[in-house]
C-alpha cells in the first residue's frame, strides 16, 4: 500500500503544520501583548479562520482514508487520533484568539507592569504543544510523559500571576480592570497547556493503552 | 445489519448517558455553589473519573464499530462525529468540576451576594448542552441553529456577572478574592456553552456539509 503510505505521511505533515499555524497564533498573541503592538493581535484574530478550514480538511481526509483505505488496528488508531487532536488544536486556536482580544483592550491602556511571568507561560506551552505534536507522530510515551509533567510548571505560574495580581488590585482599585484582564490570558495559556496535556495523554493511551489523566491543581 | 444497528443504537445510548452525566455535574457544581453545599462539588469532583472512562469507552467502540462492520458513508460521519464529542463532553465534566473547586473555596467565606445570573447562566447551558445532543441523535439541524443561537445570552450574561462584580471590587478591596472567583465560574460556564456549541455546529457540518463558526464575543 505505497499510495496510502504517502497519504498517511501527507495527513501527519497538515497535523503538523495545523499546530505550527496554532502555535504561531500563541505566540504572536502573546508578543502584541508584550510589544504593545495590537496589530499583531488583529492579525492572530484575523488568520483563525484558516485555523478552522484546516481543522475540517484533515477531518475530511481523515474520515476519506478510513472509508477508503480501511485501515488496520494501528492505523485506524492513529486516524481516529488526528480527528481528535484537530479539536484541541482548532481550540488552542481560540485560545490564541482569546489573548489577542485580551491584549487588545490592555494594550488601549496605560501598562500596569512589565509582563514577565507571562511570556514565561506562551513559551513552555508552547514547547508543550510542540512536543506533545512529536510524540503523536514519533509514538513517542517517554516525550509525551515529560509534556505532561510539564503542566504543573505552568500551574504553578498561573497561580502566582493570579496571587500578584490580586495585590495589585488590593492595593489600588484602578488597577483592577487591567489587572483582571491580565488574570484571564493567564487563564488561557494554562489552558492551553491543559490542551497539550490532553493530546500527550491521548497519545499515551494510544501506545500504551494505558488511561493517564493528570491531577488538574487549578 | 440488524447487529450494526442495534450497534448503533447501543453506541447512542452511551453518548446521551455521558451527555446526562456531564449534565448532572453541572448542575450539581452550581447547586453546590448557591446552596453553600460543598459536599455536593466533592461529589462532581469524586465523579469526575467515571465521565472519563466513559469516554474512553465509547471511543473504543467507536474504533471497534469502524473496524468491524466498516460502516458507510453517513454512519462513518456518524461514529466517527461521536469520537470528536466525546472529548467536548468530557471537557465540560472538567469545567464542572473546576467550578466545584471554586465553589468550595467561596463556601469557606461569607457570601459576597445573592447569585442570580449564575444559575441562570447554568441553565441556559444546560440546555444548550441537552438540545446539542439531541440535535445530533435526531440529525436536526434546525435544533442545532437554534443551540448556536442562544450561545449570545450566555456571553452578554458573561459580560454582565463581569462588569457588576469589577464593580464590587473597586468599590472594596476585600471584595477582590472572592469576586474574582465568581468571575472565574462565570467563565467556565462561558466555555460550557461553548462546547455545546461546538457540537451543534458540528452536527450542522455532518448533515449539511456546511460549515458555520459563531462569532465569539468574549
Amino acid at each position: 500500500m505505497a499510495i496510502f503510505d504517502d497519504e498517511l505521511r501527507n495527513l501527519k505533515a497538515k497535523a503538523l503544520k495545523l499546530s505550527s499555524m496554532v502555535e504561531a497564533s500563541i505566540r504572536r498573541s502573546v508578543r502584541s501583548l508584550v510589544q504593545r503592538n495590537s496589530d499583531l493581535a488583529r492579525e492572530v484574530i484575523k488568520n483563525d479562520h484558516q485555523i478552522n478550514a484546516l481543522e475540517v480538511e484533515i477531518d475530511e481526509e481523515c474520515i476519506r482514508l478510513i472509508a477508503l483505505r480501511q485501515p488496520k488496528a494501528g492505523d485506524l488508531r492513529f486516524i481516529t487520533m488526528v480527528m481528535k487532536i484537530t479539536t484541541d488544536l482548532e481550540r488552542i486556536g481560540d485560545l490564541a484568539e482569546d489573548i489577542s482580544e485580551r491584549a487588545i483592550e490592555l494594550n488601549e491602556e496605560p501598562p500596569l507592569k512589565p509582563y514577565i511571568d507571562i511570556p514565561r507561560m506562551a513559551e513552555i506551552a508552547e514547547g508543550m504543544l510542540r512536543d506533545s505534536l512529536e510524540s503523536l507522530i514519533k509514538k513517542d510515551t517517554k516525550l509525551a510523559m515529560d509534556v505532561i509533567g510539564r503542566d504543573d510548571e505552568v500551574d504553578n505560574l498561573n497561580l502566582q500571576v493570579f496571587n500578584e495580581l490580586l495585590l495589585f488590585m488590593i492595593e489600588e482599585p484602578k488597577n483592577i480592570s487591567r489587572a483582571t484582564r491580565i488574570t484571564y490570558i493567564s487563564k488561557y495559556l494554562e489552558r492551553i497547556a491543559d490542551h497539550a496535556t490532553n493530546i500527550a495523554e491521548m497519545v499515551i493511551y494510544m501506545v500504551e493503552g494505558k488511561i493517564i489523566r493528570h491531577m488538574k491543581t487549578t
